[in-house]
């Protein structure tokens, strides 16, 4: 199968159009603390207030409104460790598709219930062993549904890239540099094809958890180097590979990956929550943790940092906190 | 001395403008999952995300901008379980005015250093044994200090009420009931006679904890009734009684007092938590716990909730979570 091409700004334009009414405008914040932390003036655009909490219901929408017709009856299936499992579930809902999602079976329990929620169907596999896409594709092969992949598709990524066209639409200066969280990728190709689009001088970077660097270590090889599934608190970062679509766009945008400690993951989320007030997940931070700890090129003034998702077990917070 | 009068709406108004640029226009947020708890359409005016993390700034910032030249030299001295101290040594910092603040030994660890952080001076004292308002008095004669009451004085009351002014002018339709936490009342009044104000046919209601029930004493006894130093986690409701200035206002307004358990209001930062991804503190979360518990009378369809403060410890929110 060849590889789908990648999107234009323009599906990213009508992406936002398609999906409007669906998802919410989530705020951008900004606070003198946080940016007395990060050395520079700082924008979050936090999508831990999206609808499902995170930003994945932009894609999983514009998949779906994608779609033709004869393939919503169809149904979809997916893979996702959370967020996205929650999001195509509720998109699924609100398009009257049915929905069959493969789910570790160590994913955290709220996003489980949430999944669960909206009505969608759950296949377990276990995260270690198994290939959830060899699983998805044996589901879409006996029911005939269509594979929402979780990042590696250009209508998911365009919908992920309508958070750069909103957040660039919702401050007034173009912050010098854009800063997102990278797992598959999804997210962050889609961001810097909208940015870039918007602002061609716009200097846009990755953030991950240095035990999960499968980007960072396939930016250093020029190619898609594959990692054994890691163990970060980054629940929603756990891919082991960047994807095929997404790869070569943040090969073309993105300046550098940029890594952060676990620690300084949590340090990011209880600064998040005890100064800010808002709940973010460890994903959801990673980029606000790279920009506090200094992890971007010195002389920049201004940046925006995606707050991907905030969506946490009581459980998993605690530990954070302690 | 006679009891000072009354603010008045206009000088609600006046307070506004006065304090303008000095308090952020907090955010006021709603959500489906809320409504559905609470059973109507609920508006939550966010003083969590205000300077210093919760709406006392008003106060502070309207009495200090209120006072004589002559008084500012003098410097201020008041006291404080928390955020008020913090806000009045901001407030202060901002005047170029010394503050003096006495805080209970028991005070919880973030408010202390943020108060501390403001540079201004603090003096402990025993919250079980002895009494804050003497210490104050016994201060201001020393030092000449003019004395800034948490609660109980028309200017501090006139800047709570600008909170009120705001969120009634930030949302389309009025809400048909104002519900907010009662302390000492200086909150509740000023929102109260705002709330009435501008719509003079809206429903106010105080919300307090089962256990530092003096406001439902007093409005049973239709006097003012002092009751032992309560324990409750809504550490800033721990007046032992409502003001003398604040207690006609509230007898005048309010339609009745409603009370909450402890497990309630850990129940809706729980929810404010993990639903709403915001950080309230416990008597920031009281509001909304009588919304969400059904304590405002049926027939209801909209009311609008004050989440006055998101000033908690780690520790304390441990607890809560666990």
């Amino acid at each position: 199968m060849p590889v789908p091409e990648a999107p234009t700004f323009t599906d990213i334009e009508q992406a936002a159009r398609r999906i409007q009414g669906f998802v919410h405008r989530t705020p951008v914040l900004s606070s003198r603390a946080l940016d007395e932390a990060a050395g520079l003036r700082l924008w979050l655009k936090c999508e831990n207030f999206q609808r499902m909490g995170a930003f994945k219901i932009r894609g999983a929408m514009n998949f779906l409104l994608s779609m033709s017709p004869e393939q919503r009856a169809r149904g979809v299936v997916t893979y996702s460790s959370g967020n996205h499992a929650q999001a195509v579930a509720l998109a699924a809902r609100l398009n009257g598709v049915r929905a069959t999602i493969v789910m570790p079976s160590d994913a955290p329990r709220s996003k489980l219930e949430a999944t669960r929620a909206q009505g969608a169907e759950i296949v377990f596999y276990d995260r270690l062993r198994e290939d959830r896409e060899a699983i998805g594709r044996s589901i879409a092969a006996e029911t005939g549904a269509v594979i929402l992949p979780p990042f590696d598709h250009p209508w998911t990524i365009a919908g992920q890239g309508t958070l750069a066209l909103e957040l660039l639409d919702q401050i007034d200066e173009p912050p010098q540099a854009l800063i997102a969280p990278v797992g598959g990728g999804g997210l962050l190709s889609g961001c810097a094809i909208a940015a870039k689009g918007r602002h061609p001088g716009i200097r846009v970077f990755a953030a991950e958890p240095e035990t999960a660097n499968d980007a960072f270590l396939s930016f250093k090889a020029g190619r898609r180097v594959e990692i054994p599934p890691p163990d970060t608190i980054a629940d929603g970062l756990r891919a082991t590979r960047p994807g095929e679509v997404t790869f070569p766009i943040l090969q073309q945008h993105v300046e550098s990956v940029l890594l952060v400690s676990e620690e300084e993951i949590s340090a990011a989320v209880r600064f998040l929550l005890f100064r800010l007030k808002i709940l973010v997940e460890p994903s959801g931070a990673v980029a606000v943790a790279a920009t506090m700890f200094r992890k971007l090129p010195a002389g920049l003034s201004s940046a925006a940092a995606v707050v991907s998702g905030g969506n946490i077990d009581p459980e998993a917070l605690i530990e954070i906190l302690r």
